[in-house]
């Protein structure tokens, strides 16, 4: 195995690449990046069981600057080759093994020999078949990963709710992610899926690494999908996700349908308020904000307390206001991460009662997205 | 006490003071910002007892758009007010004194009650009289901290070591630092201050913290010593610091002042060479990188070796090589250190031999800055 390759354009792909391997696994091989080396291309390989990555680096891209003198295998130790690739003096660098498993490195004056591992000791891909494709705008992808992730549970008590429950039927796919306190639901129309359709949970920690992957992906996303993995392909990479098994909560009937009180309220305006109260509750031992609403004078006002460092009340600028009057109280936290998933959009709050759960939706377009909350009971 | 104040400025005045503030004291009012209101100026002062930081804030200064409109004086915990200022909705915030000891911050419909404490009860400052003054350029000091303070001990096994040994005599300032392994020693000729002398130990993790607080200074440093404090006076600000107590060793006849090799080279090219040997250097028991120099046929190579990894062998890029043939082997984080030092400059590297320290100067300006390193033995 021998190759010559420009290293910014090496560097990027290792970086991506390097994102699947992880120091703290229980397979040493897998501590490792894959090499293989083809007549006319170099992929790269990292994994860390949960998820894997592949990129593809064909010598027809000219960016790489790619020559070939012989193909080969190798497994060298990831994050230290990535350091060497970072630190080499020239512009190009040489790969090449000698003696078996020995690599040498070399580029300007500077020589580096590195110890590698037999390449047929790495574990194999998943095999995944083509035949349930689903092409996805990047990032349509990425909103619905980032608006979902942030009610994943990041308890192993229960496995499946650290996932993302991702349905494709009827044309409509739709993600949800719970934590019991907590939920997020959005669904997205692709008419043209209306013949196919699938029933999986994506581990949250995955999509969060995919989510960044695509952030700059201006190309779609493939999907697809076999019995215990999902494979995503965009530009010259594969990404492919275990999947969680288990049958996800039926979670529909948790959203409520009707509501008693009602404020309409800028989201990254309401944001700034909850943490500003959050500052109080965080020093207290019970994370709690108070919401209190009065439809009657058309005020609504968030507070937060700590016996020992003080106190906050604040007067929200809500746009509208209509309903029962209602003091409840919730984790400020679950609040903020909802809220920041709106942006800078118009959000409709409904409540109930103090005890049940409330949601909050889009002024527009209602029916795609809805986060909601458990309130909590402070007496 | 109460007064209103432009946010914006307040903040850049509050962080300037929270230098000084570690919520690891062991005297529970220094977790606290003291702020005194005269009637035309606020003054926050922040201290861990080693640091004390004092910050003017002049109503006469229109950036802070300073009102006062009562005087008075409180102890705040200051991470959290700190939190609290920047958080605040509308522009300008007020605060004020209440029922004795509490704060009401209020800033657009925002309104926050904190419990403050009895300025009366903050430790007082240091008396430091102004007798003893020298005027420094700020980027100077800065300069002369940034090339000792890598030198100083980071043990605490002797205490003395762990400060900067800085005497001004006959018009020349001189700065050193050891740890024993490794020294730098700075001077200055300031023919102006020829009058005046001093000889004292000043903490480095005192004079880390100021060199970074004069980074944006453009005016002078007017430095005040008394028998266990020095006092550096910039801009709106007072920056304490503790001086060490004992006798410096006596470092002069350390520096050696033959050689019987020599290294002229880029202090930054050598420093690449060495980042890449300690790559390898870092993974082995040993952290040690080995510098090969043949003056007959001027070539020099670093290497570093790692029995589990891998090594490297890079020849280096020096522009003279005189003298006797040696083999050395130092730490290549003291080398890094002490090369990083000279940023792009030509420096001259002379050895003794294999066992004895060696010295890095600027090859211009020689007698002004030494940075030494103690090899070493590898059989």
């Amino acid at each position: 195995m021998k190759f010559t390759i420009n290293r910014p354009a090496f560097i990027n792909q290792l970086n991506n690449v390097l994102r699947a391997i992880s120091s703290k696994t229980t397979i040493p091989i897998l501590t490792g990046l894959k090499m293989v080396v083809t007549d006319h291309s170099v992929i790269l390989t990292g994994s860390d069981a949960d998820i894997t990555i592949e990129s593809t680096l064909d010598a027809s891209d000219s960016s790489y600057g790619l020559s070939i003198e012989e193909p080969g295998a190798i497994v060298l130790p990831a994050r230290f080759f990535n350091e060497v690739i970072k630190k080499l003096p020239d512009k190009q660098a040489t790969i090449e093994v000698f003696n078996g498993l020995q690599v040498r490195i070399t580029s300007g004056t500077a020589e580096f020999t590195i110890n590698g591992q037999d390449a047929n000791n790495y574990p194999h891909l998943p095999e995944v078949e083509s035949e349930n494709t689903v092409e996805l705008a990047s990032d349509m992808l990425r909103e619905v990963i980032d608006q979902t992730r942030i009610a994943v549970s990041k308890q192993e008590s229960r496995p499946i709710l650290t996932g993302i429950h991702v349905t494709l039927n009827n044309g409509i796919l739709t993600a949800v992610a719970t934590d019991s306190h907590r939920l997020a639901q959005r669904k997205v129309e692709l008419p043209e899926t209306a013949d196919r359709d699938f029933d999986i949970v994506l581990p949250g920690a995955s999509m969060t690494e995919l989510a960044k992957m695509i952030a700059d992906e201006k190309d779609g996303v493939k999907m697809q999908i076999t019995e215990n993995q999902a494979l995503f392909i965009f530009g010259n990479t594969h990404f492919y996700s275990r999947l969680l098994e288990g049958n996800y909560p039926e979670t529909s009937r948790l959203i409520p349908e009707s509501s008693d009180t009602r404020l309409e309220i800028t989201a990254s305006d309401l944001l700034a308020s909850i943490e500003r109260a959050s500052l109080l509750s965080h020093e207290s031992r019970n994370n709690v904000v108070k919401l209190s609403v009065n439809p009657e004078n058309k005020i609504a006002t968030v507070s937060g307390t700590s016996a020992d460092v003080g106190n906050v009340e604040e007067e929200i600028n809500a746009d509208q206001i209509v309903g029962n009057p209602l003091e409840i109280s919730f984790n400020p936290d679950y609040m903020r991460d909802a809220l920041k998933s709106f942006g800078q959009t118009k959000i409709l709050i409904s409540f109930t009662t103090a005890l049940r759960p409330f949601t909050l939706v889009p002024t527009e377009e209602k029916a795609n997205f809805v986060q909601l909350i458990t309130p909590v009971r402070t007496y």
